[in-house]
């Protein structure tokens, strides 16, 4: 189906925290804190329930056209259980009686967001609000300095809407790969129904994020590129033919790794310093970024990019 | 895309707990467990983890055909917050390297996911294993009877693969409506950010499961009764013209009250003194059985349809 990205939103809350403000609780220096994350600060909820986030994107997304007729909620971190988060961002923005659910799959939540939304478009919907919505803060482990210097909090949502041929846009290329040998590279262990906390032994620590950073790094590093290696077979293109890279804010080192596939450092959205990693919300906030400042232009071949938890990589290549 | 769903599965673990064993623990009658909830018995699994029960009727619906290309997680309880149910799924079902993810509407799961699925068949994939698969029973809260006494463990798998004319299924209809007013009937308020398990006056009650019956049956029976005018509206057919209905298995009193709507109990399959209500597993497991015991035949109207935490109502017409 044909469609377009017709606006998009970004939220953060306003209370920030420094790479200074971490250093002394994690017993790290700012310069590994620099170093390790590339995060210089990143914004932190008061309140720590995503939805709050995405209604407040997704009103700035959504502006003074009319309602969606379909609502996902494309994010890796739950407010709850039961029910799912869609349900509160519609509750949030005074919608009722229309369609939501939840995509999750952690970091790529928006990119397959973004699949399942263009699939869908047709003689169902219309006008499809997707929102990444992340609340990291409140589940860090301060024990684990790698990972709880890196993680923000923050929010991005896209209107997705079938649009004519003169306006559309084009996805010339999605996929997505897991690597379940991966999937403990990076875990929120608890929460669930394996580790519940009705167990005498449950442990506070299962509730936390933890990540093994240079492990992923290595994993990540083949598996981007056999599927970058599969986008160029599959489209003809090379490195040189993409205006616009916007990939998932994984870490600083991530995003300087991202000039070896041949994309040169200009092209590259990099909002990681600002804002730290904010799990699936980080891409669609760098590409409300990159929309805002003007980066990208009708016509644009932009690649959408990213690993996750799983292990998972994915792309999608959008003729803008 | 055309679409034909080639083979289910089914599984429910060994464990059997019955209304006799729970009317002790919960301190009421074995007839007040019976009227109220219609669930004779439930399985149980040991291993508090849908994806191990999913993998089973995974590998039962998969059979000796080729490998999906596509896995969606249907289900609404998390084994673990991250990574999500999907990687495990293929992780337990030996596969790697292709796409995965969780789709998550509580009970209504496995109808969006079939939405989802129907909606991607296409260029970029041709043979989607859903699986929808619940463990409740870790998390039910034996203060609360009414609840606890109803859900069940279990699990369905459906593959759902790009047909060609002749013995393609239609989806006639799909909608789904989610009124947030009803987001306090059904919950698990815990496991995600908001009530972070992290907070000095965490409690246990609220990493488990909470439902108000009564004031769910009412609100509920409301929005079917519009979500079946729709339909009737749209496809102008009439519940006579229906050959079976597949409901979500939500209660005893819930699946008596269908009738009212027009559809003869001989058209109804109920699962639930059996297998209880095993949240988004109960709906594919009623489908399974029904394929079955031969109650489908091609060509058939089949309505699928069912009610939510959300509080929400769906319903899909296929032509078998």
């Amino acid at each position: 189906m044909k469609f377009r990205i017709s606006s998009t939103g970004f939220y953060v809350p306003p209370d920030i925290e420094t790479a200074e403000d971490l250093s002394a609780r994690v017993g790290r220096s700012v310069e590994w804190i620099r170093s390790r994350t590339g995060v210089e600060h990143r914004h932190v909820a008061r309140i720590p329930d995503g939805t709050l986030l995405g209604a407040e994107a997704a009103r700035q997304a959504l502006g003074d056209g009319p309602p969606p007729d379909l609502v996902i909620n494309g994010s890796g971190l739950p407010r709850q259980v039961i029910p799912d988060n869609s349900t509160f961002l519609l509750d949030a923005l005074g919608l009722e009686g229309i369609p939501c659910f939840t995509v999750h799959a952690t970091c790529l939540s928006f990119l397959v967001g973004l699949k399942v939304a263009t699939s869908m478009l047709g003689a169902s919907f219309s006008r499809i609000l997707l929102v990444s919505a992340e609340v990291t803060s409140v589940g860090r482990d301060f024990n684990e300095p790698e990972s709880c210097v890196l993680l923000g909090d923050g929010a991005s949502a896209a209107v997705i809407y079938s649009a004519n041929d003169q306006v559309a846009s084009e996805l010339l290329f999605w996929d997505m790969e897991t690597w379940p040998s991966g999937a403990d590279l990076a875990t929120v262990k608890g929460g669930g129904t394996l580790l519940h906390p009705n167990r005498p032994d449950a442990k506070l620590e299962e509730q936390l994020f933890h990540m093994s950073g240079p492990r992923i790094y290595r994993f990540a590093r083949e598996k981007v590129e056999g599927l970058l290696q599969k986008l160029w077979n599959e489209t003809g293109l090379s490195a040189s033919d993409i205006d616009l890279v916007v990939p998932h804010q994984a870490s600083g080192p991530a995003l300087a790794a991202l000039p070896r596939y041949g994309f040169p450092e200009e092209k590259i959205v990099n909002i990681v310093g600002e804002y730290g990693n904010c799990v699936a919300a980080s891409l669609p906030m760098a590409l409300h970024v990159a929309l805002d400042t003007g980066r990208i232009h009708k016509g644009d071949k932009v690649l959408l990019i990213g690993t996750g938890a799983g292990l998972s990589v994915a792309a999608a290549l959008l003729r803008w």
